[in-house]
């Protein structure tokens, strides 16, 4: 009982750095998402598709968050956007105050969006808020469409689900219908994308939706 | 600083109920194996394979650790063999004293195989002891030939890494022998099988070593 009181203790003070945070987004008028998935579900590799589709139009920085390693701080840098690695050293989740550690050193002023990629885990980063404007979850179609009913507190806590590595679908024993359906019967209010990093379907559906989110910020 | 003390206490607690696990389980001569993966990985079809291959044999019985749901519950029973679910109910990791309760209702006595499927995590379930004799990772060639490093917790704690959906290689970015070396580089003495449920490649050679456990316990 003890260990359930200091969590909830963890949790409360992260959420008021949290709220500190987001007051200092919106201040700066910069539209921030938490991306959140599985090892592997391809966080990095929407995020390169992203930067690629908007990186003339809009001001982008990213905040990485890993285990360990910054090899993912490394791809985005290719982009020549400010990236901020964040080394959890075992953390299973980022948190806010790691975050607004990091916002130290990135320049908020002038900035449209801001990319949070946490920590490869479907389960522990769901609780967290990082001060984001909402959190984005990445579900891999190789992962199966069962995933949303045995790890529904993430599905439930996002607002966007892209669907990812469609075209991997011929191959894999995923129901694209019934992975749709679970998700919604978790979270009827979530936004969903499908899209391919390999053959880039869905990625300007998503962009033009975030420039959408962007304009609202303004 | 105290949470981390408290988590100490947590695992020096986990340790000591794991220690009277691996007791049990060595006095009844049951090789038990804690396999543990991102979600969707593969966990639950290498266990309907290795049920498949192994079940006329030897006595097996398993203990299935999920967030939510009994799907791989019901996907082992259809097999005929003992299972007892865990629900976390949002809980990341199974922890000893959970395998424990669920030992209660399983009969040890004349078992030969007993398999601890964990919640999919690739972070937490890294640093909790069951009782088990070994952890065996599985790793999807679909999450990409980086996750060794990225993750190394949990391949420095396994002994066994199967790398699963090897039949997907010729769609992903996943260069199999870089995936073999990044393993190898955090752990030297782990155990590598390539695996596919699909195509059943490389589930005698899995099950193989599995009976040659199972007969050392004896």
């Amino acid at each position: 009982m003890s260990v359930i009181t200091i969590e909830r203790k963890v949790l409360e003070k992260n959420d008021q750095v949290a709220a500190q945070n987001r007051e200092l987004f919106q201040r700066h008028r910069v539209f921030v998402f938490n991306i959140v998935s599985s090892p592997g579900a391809g966080k990095t590799s929407i995020l390169e598709r992203t930067l690629e589709e908007l990186k003339g139009s809009l001001r982008i920085a990213v905040v990485e968050g890993d285990v360990q390693t910054d090899f993912d701080a490394q791809r985005v840098a290719r982009y020549d956007v400010p990236v901020v690695q964040i080394v959890t050293h075992g953390g299973c989740h980022l948190e806010a105050g790691l975050v607004r550690d990091a916002l130290v050193r990135l320049e908020l002023t002038g900035l449209d969006l801001l990319v949070i990629e946490n920590v490869g885990n479907l389960v522990c980063p769901a609780n967290y808020d990082l001060g984001e404007a909402l959190k984005v979850v990445v579900l891999s179609t190789t992962e199966g469409d069962d995933k949303p009913l045995k790890y529904p507190t993430m599905f439930r806590n996002a607002a966007v689900l892209i669907i990812n590595k469609v075209d991997l679908l011929p191959y894999v024993n995923c129901d694209l219908a019934r992975l749709r359906r679970n998700a919604l019967q978790i979270n009827p209010g979530l936004r969903v994308f499908e899209t391919s990093c390999t053959t880039k379907a869905g990625i300007a559906e998503w962009c033009d939706w975030l420039r959408e989110q962007v304009s609202r910020q303004k």
